[in-house]
């Protein structure tokens, strides 16, 4: 009895999180790096399930480089970066289409399924959701697409509805011609179109750390003005610089929270979003 | 970390319940003798906001035979038993109603909005929900009614406006006049007219035990058939039986499952619920 | 045959006053002095129940001084005043909550049943409906609040359904403890807060008088600058006070008329609603 | 002021018929010979107002043989009666239609918009309200025809939105040519396709007499089983034959009462509707 | 089989058409002389039938000079014209009233209802559709209306229940005396309260010609700055001005375009809505 | 001129079939073999959008067995029939749910976006929305799935909002497996669980012919009867037998009406929809 009344105890804890989030739109971009481990899948999954079950508006929102390499692998087709950036010719985009909305989407909706919830997956060339314009760089990547617009209505009736929409990161130009668009972007701009309260990276580092040497120099939360300073002084550096600019970008245009958050850990969006532990690093506007 | 991922475990534990019973009506039944410490009793009502805020419909029922005495003794009227149920005067009555929608009901709504969600404290006598006729027994009870209808509408009404309903066990006859109803059998009629998911009657008992001085020989589940077994067995004896025969009308009219539960059990409630542990005694069909 | 055609003829006649009113919200305060009469308490009864079968959006709230002060007694706790200001310590708080949302609120529920129609009665307690402060006055008053915030959902959502609410003046601080609250006001902030198209205090006065020894100097109507000047000559003294005084508080906030009507003449609701005969005193802006 | 008690106890005496009548459908069929006196048909248009604005479904159906008549003959065109019946060629219904549908509905339209109601006038040719096949009967009556269904989505629509439907009695057949309709039968139709609570055919004589030459001798009430054994007597004889038939007939397709009243009494729809006073005669199933 | 494929291929190209007005509003004036052909007549109201079945909520308009004159000759009342303008004296108003409201409206309705659609029809008159005060001008006209307010509500109510209104140009005063109203100007008015997408005017000439004898001259599109120069020019004169200065009345107020097209050319609405076709001239804002 | 009339007269015939099928469910059944030629494939998803916009509700379901097999020869795996049925182990499976829900549904939902329409394309994996037990037959197939239950939730609401539901025939046995469907069946039990109107198999046959060998002994229209008549008799034979199976079975379970036509025909589907024309052979039930 005692273990109950201790579980009984931590489902209680839950109940000043469960009344903030209850009807609130958040969105979950869930990527390659962190999909590797298949039972830290099934935690994520279990966690979108739940969340959405207790009445929080999930939208998740996927990208799957790891997918196209081994897929690309398959068809023999060398895969190309240019400044680390993925070269998509036709060939590629058409692989690309295929393992993102086919495949890694497909599958996130049967493992929703499979742990009770229901989803649709969809992405950005259906009802017109993403907009892109070709990716205006120096080097000419192909079909990489900027992201000019974002048409929410089918995902504001997918939750309407009570679905879990599972979006992935692809657009269409005005010619209706399919692009790949990096998947942490659209989220962020999904998140911008919804007025998301929180928009939650999860991907495989701990967060921001100040030593990035040392995992317990973890930086729990930071103000754009902070990330900025952060950055000329070198602490947000190589990758991290487009992760952290992409909450920058969501929380300037309207999204409440962001978060980056270590999907290694289990049920870490659980812990992010249900618990008053602290988990990876939040980005706030003030 | 490792302490958060044990909660967040826990959270997670709960998917299936939260499936099992989301847009399901569970009632309640909160009484008297389960109110007496004010921490269980704030354990209770966190539980139900809980309850409530994961998108189970969650109706309270209650009566309060303690504050009645307490509040007849203060002025002086002495408190009067026929065979073990109270004689209610025009007096009492009045003492009843006061105590029951004035007190008790407005102080449980307050616990309820203190723990953030929000209720509204109704009686039998509110829209019509509760038409009795008086109590036809061998002794004249005065103002004790026997159920005859139950009209739901006001709390469908507030159900579906996000409220949770709290319900005094008050009735009134065809003139409007106002009756004291034995809480349990309001909850019962109120869980089958509602067709609910599940009634709990909160007690101070641990459920029904075999041996009625072993907690440990708690029966944790019975059928109406083997309810009826038992009772011949003298198994189900003394204040059991009219809790049994609670549950067992509830089953009969249709509420497909009913508990016992130990109120003085912290978040007993919850474990009830959102738990694989088990936890007082339950009465279905078959 | 002539007197069913006269009967008809006056029904015939209350049209434009149907039409002005339908849909349109009306709070209506009726309290403790104008209560007393059996008879004439069935009359207010009826009326709102005739209101709001005919369309009007009917929203009642009441005080109850004299059955407070009657519980008090039957308690033997003696009642103090301060300043003409009800004193109201933990155990007085206690007696005021049973009588106003048990007795009083319940039995006027009870009445409109009797009536024909269908009422709930709840308090400020419920869904957070009054918050209060408490009174900051020269003297401490014990557990009196200031109404800081109404909202107002509750009301509407029981309007929407059809109901007549009826509201006992109580409301909650921060920490939700219970408060007593002058009905006159919590009228007045409930008719700004619902933008009501009519407050009309039912009161036992035959509205302002000139001279307040002759019943035959009622003034009809004043603007807010009127009275301003009225108070100024002691037209409007003592007791009017407070009552002017809350009908000015709300027509400031956007309550388009209020009245002070006499409640001692039978069916006065009616001739202030649905006639063109005057009574009692109206306080509009200009 | 004791006028207007008066005035007031009177309305709240209406309170029960009002209650009774709320939300439900009434079928008031109002005709040519009822029409004549004007401020008599202000008084009925009055009435009709007053009864849609307190809640009740008021549905109006009229025919109009004075003003067909009238328009025939500026027209110079004879009118032909065959057993009574008027004979329709193709000349005289393009005169009927434009006297029901043009002149006669438009203008009581209009006096409910002068009495300060929302009313459309349609007829049965608008959105198929009413199909008719040629009469068939010993005579050619020409475009006189035999209602063979309702289609009352129309009637229902303007309902809901709180318009008061005004009904010309025209009907098309399966070619859709316009057809002239005995206005009582085309209430009684409508009046049972709509299960109305009452139909009242609002006429110029006092109701059903035993004694025809006597005005006291008035039947108030007869059922069906009455009515059939008071035609084999021959109280009910001549013109009171088509208008009990047509009340039998609405009663046997379900409509739950059906009154013919006196229009020559002021406001006898109030009387009827409104107070406990008898006029006319009532036709009931049993 | 080639036969059949050219039809569907002319169907699959008013794809684009379809997208562009499905769900808009379109106002059709459809008046006297453009009517007198049977067989155009029967054109008119399958487009008018054909647009309202793939999603356009067609809103028709109706005046009816012939159709007055005829029945003026038939009663030998003689028609007056004051520079151009009707003379309408009380009976030549009850006249108009007859034959717009009474005659062509439920001929325009019946024939509707032949091609399989659901129409109502209404006037100016009905649920205060069209107000109006007197015409103000240097001749007295009678009963001739300038429309002061167009209360759209009942044409939105019948759009939303999928009717076509088809509408009578009357109208009525503050005291809801009926006034005749030119059919072009209510279309305008009507158009220009609902936002029209369209406003077309089915006259009986080829369109705007820049040399009025010769049809292959014609205009096809104009804006509001083109037209004053036209106008000045002398292009647009005669009976053109008062058919242009409607479409500009109501491109200025807000409708999106306006065209004037020949009745008298087989499906000449579908040709002007559905196809790339040119017919008559539209009038935009620039 | 002349052109234009003759345009619009043809869209003007058109008005039975749109009144016909306005609000109907349609599915329509693309596949494989129908879609190679571009052009043809882009006059079919024109014929979708403009059915989906003049009102038909369409349902799109599609297979893809030549992509199918494309993919498999550019990944190297040798792709397997037995008896005519395609094996499929896990990794064809893979390639299959790729190529179905990742190229070839979102390519169909692209073009309708590039014609105008807006499509959501999902498959059967979506929502729970096709769930299947492995096919049981002589032979092991692997992957292959037995329809057992439809869920149409998610066709619904897409439909309400408007959409067209473009759905690859995949399903997911009770693990949430994926399995490849034959897209007829699919089809064919979607259309009986809409209660479609019509399920129409686009294919590139001219339909059922009496003799394989004239394309002009086409037999239009065939009942269930018929059609088993004309399997004994050998006239349904080799690859007719499974589509005109497929089109029974839809029809036993409800469907009103199936068709088999021929896509390699222009616009064969607005042939068969809303033109008199004969093309491919109807199926119903008698």
């Amino acid at each position: 009895m005692k273990n109950a009344v201790e579980k009984a105890t931590i489902l209680s804890q839950a109940l000043p999180y469960v009344q903030k989030y209850s009807g609130k739109i958040i969105v979950i971009k869930y990527g390659g790096n962190a999909m590797i481990n298949e039972e830290l899948k099934l935690n994520v999954i279990q966690d979108v399930a739940l969340l959405s079950e207790i009445g929080v508006k999930v939208v998740m929102v996927h990208g799957g480089g790891p997918g196209i390499d081994a897929m690309l692998k398959r068809v023999n087709k060398e895969k190309k970066f240019i400044n680390g950036l993925r070269y998509t010719d036709e060939e590629t985009m058409e692989i690309v289409q295929m393992v993102l909305a086919g495949q890694m989407n497909k599958d996130l909706v049967s493992m929703i399924s499979q742990a009770g919830s229901s989803a649709v997956g969809i992405c950005g060339m259906d009802a017109g959701l993403i907009r892109v314009e070709k990716h205006q760089g120096e080097d000419d990547l192909g079909y990489v697409g900027d992201i000019t617009e974002v048409k929410e209505d089918i995902i504001m009736d997918l939750l309407d509805k009570g679905y879990i929409p599972v979006i992935a990161s692809l657009g269409t130009d005005e010619n209706n011609h399919a692009y790949n668009i990096n998947a942490d972007l659209a989220a962020a701009a999904i998140a911008a179109k919804l007025d998301a309260e929180n928009m939650i990276l999860v991907s495989n580092i701990p967060g921001l750390l100040r030593d990035k040497d040392d995992e317990n120099s973890r930086i729990p939360c930071i103000t754009v003005a902070e990330a900025e300073k952060l950055k000329e002084e070198g602490v947000i550096a190589g990758g991290m610089i487009p992760k952290i600019d992409c909450c920058l970008d969501a929380v300037r245009q309207g999204v409440k929270k962001t978060c980056i958050i270590d999907g290694r850990v289990p049920h870490s969006l659980l812990i992010e979003m249900l618990t008053d532990e602290g988990i990876g690093t939040m980005v706030i506007k003030e």
